[in-house]
């Protein structure tokens, strides 16, 4: 049994996020920082710079993750890795990605100013994955997808904003567009706000998540015909958004009437030209499905493939399944899970397994290496909005639990079984 | 009686064609030219040298509508107007718009050509309105509606496209906020395209408007709340999107179970923020609702009056009108509309009265002098669209209608009752 957890430095912590939410601040108190814009290259500088002060070691890998690296145990150590992301959705919160990030950091000084000479094990790294969100860059899980091989570089690398901007080019543009490898972990802890009610509604201060739903991300458009909305009779009108208008519709009903848990939802709609004069030609709608169940998922996949050809002949147009992106729901690494409770346990800080809904860096890293989200609690659940906010203490709480965590799994040396 | 009206130089009619389709050209062979682009400037700057070579007074008023007027007749003769606009939809056609500006130009070089020294008692004015299209700045007619008295120099000057940019500002910008005193014309005879199958199906070269239909456009927001689509559980969700879903479905039925004739439709939508995983916060609609018939409009409203809070309580939502623009149905001056059917019948074409739906400048210019709208058929009725397209031979009959009109106009000194 190592000795106690070493206790994060409140002052630090608290300045990290304060300085974090600088960059891209809302009059609201909330954050507009997408990948790759102005925003978010500022605060990845100041990442960077924070991190070098400290003497970690930075480095930007090609598809411009950016990672920490603390040298305590020599080359051929054990490597473990917290963090999360800095870019934020567009008028988000402060809290959500930057809080995962900072805390690493402060957890990881905790550890090294409480290290006897000799007795590190294992090297840390904090990492700032890119694009987490997918807000401007689809899919989200970028970065760390490429990281835990669910994507190509190249891939990545080419997918386009709105504006028809790549991801190569704003890499370049923000000076991310590295050329380091990526370090290899041996364990991946990412700290999260819950983005979701349950801990502050049963009075849990931690909750690592243990299951991640299954989602299923389709891009689809609805194919009418461009005319104009004065001269053009109602019987000859192919009009795309009245057919995403039944899409949407039915997708609602399609979770009101599932058999098992099912929410969907449609977040986007990219509606083509969009003049108040013209009949939509095109309306390319962005569906989540999303199920802690395959099989209600399934389900709802089949309804779709209905809906879709339903709801286009209804408006008598076509349409095109752009993609499908598939995340199949999963459990982490089930001795992190249990790490965390042990080292919330001995902190004194009440518990509760959660499932996780929205997708996390730690999902795709956990491809590679074992990996878990832990989640400390946010006010009334709410998430992606200025609203967002997390009590000082309750991050705190979340910083020591990760602290100590790191101390155990160097003290077994990097050995998750012995921690 | 006087003698034949003058006939167009085609050679000329084709050059401008050719020049103005040059600026905002689409590779489809369209045009991407909305209201104070740059390229509309580009067009707009292109027209000022091609008036003032020709020896045309160039001014441009407050709003940034641009008028050439040719002095023949002295500072005390009535001024005979023409003209139409240069801007376009977005992915638009090259006709809807400039054929009017250019027909205007190559009519009047026609009758200037045949008019014998001392016969001109008329002064004639090319015109281009700011912003017919409505596309980029709403609402559409701004320009001529500032002129014509429905709206105030101000609000219109504030009016703000989706990215918060101004007319103020963007007329600055391209170069065509002027100070000059608009011209006063006696009469304003506008060349258009048909941007509808009528006169095609019918086989009819020429189609004055007589009748114009009402419009109500209103920009209504459904009002949910922003939350993250992943941990939002689906009972809590308030999703604007939804709200509007169920509007855009409601309109069209409204418009399909109409006693009379009426058109709905929703060309634009404004989703925000439109992330693939935040429930939309807010989806503002420009709605239209178009009928000939007044009694139908207002049954339509007030249909949509009850089809708001509706769809709104049926997603859990809120709703708020933001504003409503109200075009009433009206005709255009009937001796305008005799005389280019008898203008026609003396060039020996083909003539059909119709009605325009779409909104034209020649409306609001209405409110000032007699007006009117004279089409010339378009291949299919497609309009608002790449593959808009007239042939030159329909074209050079509209401009020769339109040279024998103000050839009338001209002999009987401006005075329609005797032309």
């Amino acid at each position: 049994m190592p000795d106690a957890a070493p206790p994060v430095d409140a002052a630090l912590l608290d300045a990290l996020m304060t300085e974090v939410s600088r960059f891209g601040a809302t009059p609201e108190g909330g954050l507009n920082r997408p990948a790759l814009t102005a925003e978010h290259g500022q605060a990845r500088d100041w990442l960077c710079a924070t991190l070098r002060e400290r003497g970690y070691a930075v480095s930007v890998d090609a598809i411009g993750n950016v990672f920490g690296v603390l040298d305590l145990a020599g080359p051929d150590a054990p490597l473990i890795m917290s963090g999360s992301h800095l870019d934020s959705q567009p008028m988000g919160g402060r809290f959500d990605g930057a809080y995962g990030v900072v805390a690493a950091l402060a957890a990881i000084e905790a550890v090294r100013a409480r290290l006897d000479p000799g007795a590190a094990r294992c090297n840390f790294a904090v990492a700032d994955w890119m694009n987490e969100e997918g807000a401007r860059f689809q899919p989200s899980l970028l970065g760390s997808g490429v990281f835990g091989g669910e994507h190509t570089l190249d891939f990545a690398l080419a997918r386009r904003d709105g504006a028809g901007l790549t991801v190569a080019e704003e890499l370049a543009r923000t000076g991310y567009r590295g050329a380091d490898a990526a370090p290899d972990p041996s364990a991946y802890i990412e700290m999260h706000i819950e983005c979701g009610p349950e801990l502050e509604k049963a009075g849990r201060a931690i909750g690592p998540f243990a299951r991640y739903w299954g989602a299923l991300k389709i891009r689809a458009a609805m194919i009418g015909e461009q005319a104009h909305t004065g001269p053009t009779a109602m019987a000859l009108r192919r009009d795309a958004l009245l057919g995403a208008a039944y899409v949407i519709a039915g997708l609602r009903e399609m979770a009101d009437t599932a058999s098992g848990t099912l929410y969907t939802s449609v977040g986007r709609l990219e509606v083509t030209p969009n003049s108040p004069n013209i009949v939509p030609g095109r309306a390319t709608m962005f569906i989540e499905l999303r199920s802690p169940e395959p099989e209600t998922l399934a389900a709802a996949e089949a309804a779709l493939e209905r809906l879709l050809p339903t709801a286009a002949a209804k408006a008598g147009i076509g349409f095109e399944v752009i993609s499908i992106d598939r995340r199949p729901a999963g459990r982490f690494d089930p001795r992190l899970v249990d790490l965390a409770e042990t080292e919330a346990a001995a902190l004194g800080l009440s518990t509760m397994r959660l499932d996780t809904i929205g997708g996390h860096d730690a999902i795709p890293v956990g491809r590679r290496c074992p990996a878990i989200v832990v989640a400390v609690p946010c006010r009334g659940g709410v998430c992606h909005n200025a609203a967002e906010f997390a009590e000082a203490a309750d991050l705190l709480n979340g910083a020591n639990v990760l602290a100590g965590m790191l101390w155990r799994v160097n003290a077994a040396g990097g050995a998750l079984d012995a921690a």
